[in-house]
């Protein structure tokens, strides 16, 4: 059943017993910000829960699990957060597919796979979601659901910059850190550090940006040696995909990222153009600003392809 | 006279005529807009202002000046926005130092040179205090004075990122966005492009990156090499200072910028060790977790002996 108003949505909350809240493989901020919150909020008014993922958790969200032990029950609820697709659950945690009853997401991509489902596709954060439905279900925010809260508003909206960010968006803010999320210690550990290798990682793939079309198109290149000698794995790589992107007069982005198999992720982010429609080419595809698409061939061959798709898109 | 109310402020403002808004030199958001805030507010409710500057301002801020045209008027009024010393005016305006009328400021180090000052020293821009301000004077806030007052308090807040940002920082964000401030676009300009020459120094940079101390001190060296070759001037130079201090573990980042004379311009931010300390040994100063000084020497002189100096603050 597809619940339509926050006030269904806080009512189905209050009815949960015994809950496990399911959380994205790959987690990022958001993901696990609405699972710890709302799994606190749940302990809280007496509510048994517990959070799982299919990989664990950075070790740069410590501050949100830290205290967090698992509960012991026999579960009779299954809720998802932030997981728009049953799929994207990850295989530990691929036998709870068919068995979600409470579905809470912000993705307009959202497969409806759960029993009841509230879906805000205009939502900026699944945590603003939560959020709004925790003020009208009751109960105290504490200062750990308001940093939980605040962390996945925080991450999804790139620290308020991006254009999903709305004046509600800024509102919640304001409201979770009066109720005391340590805003900007989370801040620093979400978009001021970087781990050594990432660093030294952006700086070699900077050293290989190429440009196309008199600076409207950059690529960056991450090669697979790049990957060993800098020491990360494929989490350390999120967000390289706008380096091309920041630079001045440059309209579309792309980045390789050079895979085991020696083959090519493709990124492609754009300002206006039609990023979509570049990586379809290719058998890919995503969104209009951002889509990606996958390739093999030498780096040469695979850089000179997707510039000329993009040249066509300009 | 100190005004120590925002009605007081109100009141003052409402009473300028024919008024000369004076700007910091080496112009950054929140002067940029506080100025072009309060000219466009004052001419709406029929008070002539021109907004000056000693250096002009970069291109990144056209959407806030590029249809304004100076006024022609006998100056009767003098207000300075964001200015916390009247030497930071720069020489071409010097010779308004004396003659001041009004000073709205943020700068806890105000040196009180107005004649009336308005100084709010915990508030995080000085937007955020004209805001305030024009929203008790009345009269309206179209969508472009919002760009001016969002573009100071994004800017000076670090994309709402720094400790600075209050509950009310993200309140007032909501009403100019509501009012028609762009803040996406305005976040693009400021917060993500950069010109091939700056991400360039940074690539390099990143790459002379040293550590000391266990990797608890991080230095970075911008030379005369990098800035020539690069094609960048001291402007695109800002904020490189906060490089060292992204990296995991780092807790005092170092940033040698070598001078026109050969000899370096130090900037030391910490976590939370006493920046100020390991500058004043130099004959600097600044901040507890900002602060500056210059030596003479070469690279691996001046990195030593800062590096010494950092290792006794840890």
């Amino acid at each position: 059943m597809e619940l339509k108003t926050l006030n269904e949505l806080a009512e189905r909350i209050l009815k949960l017993k015994n809950v496990t809240i399911l959380t994205h493989s790959r987690p990022d901020g958001d993901t696990i910000g609405s699972g710890y919150g709302l799994c606190y909020f749940l302990r809280s008014i007496g509510i048994k829960a517990n959070v799982k993922n299919s990989d664990g958790f950075s070790a740069k969200f410590s501050y949100i699990y830290e205290n967090y032990r698992d509960e012991d029950f026999e579960e009779e609820c299954v809720v998802s957060v932030d997981v728009a697709d049953a799929k994207l659950l990850g295989e530990p945690l691929s036998g709870y597919s068919d068995r979600i009853d409470l579905c809470i997401d912000h993705h307009h991509s959202n497969r409806q796979f759960a029993r009841d489902a509230y879906v805000d596709g205009d939502c900026c954060a699944t945590c603003l979601i939560i959020y709004r439905a925790l003020k009208l279900a009751g109960g105290k925010i504490t200062p750990l659901i308001a940093d939980c809260l605040y962390t996945g508003i925080a991450t999804d909206t790139g620290c308020f910059m991006y254009e999903s960010t709305s004046p509600e968006t800024h509102r919640a803010a304001a409201e979770l850190i009066e109720l005391g999320a340590r805003a900007a210690v989370i801040n620093r550990l979400m978009f001021q550090i970087k781990s050594k290798g990432r660093l030294f990682a952006e700086q070699r793939a900077v050293g290989s940006m190429e440009f196309a079309a008199g600076g409207k198109i950059s690529l960056i290149c991450i090669t697979k040696d790049i990957i060993d000698e800098c020491g990360i794995d494929s989490a350390d790589l999120d967000g390289l995909a706008g380096i091309p992107l920041s630079v001045e007069g440059t309209e579309i982005g792309i980045t390789l990222k050079q895979q085991p198999d020696g083959g090519f992720k493709v990124s492609v982010r754009t300002v206006t153009a039609d990023a979509s429609a570049i990586c379809a080419k290719f058998g890919g595809g995503g969104h209009i600003r951002a889509a990606g698409c996958s390739l093999k061939g030498s780096r040469e061959e695979v850089a000179r392809a997707v510039i000329a798709a993009a040249e066509k898109e300009l």
